[in-house]
């Protein structure tokens, strides 16, 4: 089977920039929803799947985590950052007078994203919104006649055939989305495209009742043996309010000693952890 | 000045069944972006704003979090918790033929949602999306003549007169989304509808340096007080990849002795603490 991976579509979306950013030859194959993504890579119809995990435009954190650890078969083999850059741009047709436009066009994120500059720069200008924003640049590229203007990233650009006529006008500067590679197995993967910045492990522990010291008691376990955590994040329990389990992200690689040992003891104290990946992370600069 | 009450619209979304669920007889403004709203507050051209803060349709949580911290001078005077219920309804004509149904339309995160039931009991119907649940309720009504489902919540049936057909096709029965109530000052606020589930004080604690430590003696800080934290999450700096604050949740109303002790010894930590609201929550379970 030649390898082919999957991403939450359509095409021109951030979630594709992370594809083009980590794969090269590949055979790349959208899905419209998570979910369909991730039943692509479980029932081998695709070798990877590449969905967004936090802070995307396209779908929400919630939806990847509730899939992932409902399955509990696929594992994170890599995560890529992309930053996230919205510019505004116009048919070739209006690039010398798009300061005339009618109506910018992009996802309702993205319009929230650039508030400031939409209120400054464009505040007589009504904004419409798309499903997506490569949806609205598709929509003005096919509109020459009109002085239609989008907001969407470089890739809409391009591949839409627009021209970019004010760059970065997000409100904030280091807004990023992390990315990550699903595969059925915990395999070791290297991108052909991007060096990777380091490991992380990221484990799901989950608390035997929701009391004030046990999330406490757990990071202690991290912390005497001096195991960095960059991400920590209580969510609640698909079981009902008030029960919650934690993301916890490892700085490190999976080893043989300090990992294992740091999970034994937490299971010691009632609670319960689990590996949903232990891979290597990409930040990719040009976007 | 009369009281208005400004939200995340539009009409027929999981934010406008929470400010019903909290207000009565005020007059309602709806925006089309989060900064939108927030601006509104800050400005007074409502009094009161009402926006998802996470795991929402319409809204991510980072944008609302991102304004609140950057302008600093909201607060946050409630919560809600509004349970996800989606629902496939049909324009009244079509109550008996539904099953016949040619496509069905939504949000792409509400078609996420329902992927079991779209892929075992819809199989062969195409979705398309719309930029809000209520917006693809809306257009299923105008269009009584074909045979059109939209999956959205009670209020859009309500809203648009369309008849609920199958209820809770949603996969996972304990989503929840919270929305907070912000005002421009620190007011003691109760909901004329609902009864308040108790109190809670959220903090945002930043840390100097990322260290394996730091984190592990904040809590500390709150643990040996037998201080509850519902809920902690680490958040990106928007000053550079690396720098992270924390979000905590304490189970309780700000005091005169152990939230503002523990707020000292974190300071004295080296850490920052500040207090985004300490508010009673409510939760709104008729949906």
């Amino acid at each position: 089977m030649t390898t082919k991976v999957g991403y939450l579509g359509p095409k021109g979306t951030f979630t594709k920039i992370a594809v083009d950013a980590l794969f090269s030859g590949e055979e790349k194959q959208s899905y419209m929803t998570i979910p369909e993504c991730i039943d692509a890579v479980k029932h081998g119809h695709v070798t990877y799947g590449v969905l967004p995990l936090e802070n995307a435009l396209e779908g929400t954190v919630n939806v990847t985590l509730d899939y992932l650890i409902q399955y509990k078969m696929l594992k994170i083999v890599s995560e890529v950052v992309v930053p996230i850059r919205q510019h505004l741009m116009v048919h070739p047709d209006h690039r010398d007078d798009w300061k005339d436009i009618t109506t910018i066009y992009s996802h309702p994120h993205a319009i929230a994203q650039c508030h400031r500059f939409l209120h400054n720069g464009m505040k007589h200008v009504p904004t419409e919104t798309f499903t997506s924003t490569g949806a609205a640049a598709q929509y003005v590229s096919e509109h020459p006649e009109s002085k239609f203007g989008a907001i969407a990233n470089t890739l809409a650009a391009t591949e839409y055939g627009l021209d970019i006529v004010k760059e970065n006008i997000h409100d904030f500067s280091n807004n990023h989305t992390r990315f990550v590679v699903l595969h059925k197995n915990d395999i070791q993967w290297s991108s052909p495209r991007l060096e990777s910045k380091g490991y992380k492990t990221t484990l799901m522990i989950s608390l035997p009742t929701d009391h004030a010291g046990a999330l406490h008691q757990v990071l202690s376990a991290f912390a005497w043996r001096k195991i960095n955590l960059s991400k920590i994040e209580s969510r609640p329990m698909k079981t009902g309010l008030g029960n919650y389990y934690f993301l916890v992200d490892v700085e490190q690689k999976m080893d043989d000693i300090l990992i294992p040992n740091t999970i034994a003891e937490i299971e010691a104290l009632g609670c319960s952890a689990e590996v949903l990946g232990s891979y290597p992370y990409f930040i990719c600069e040009n976007v």
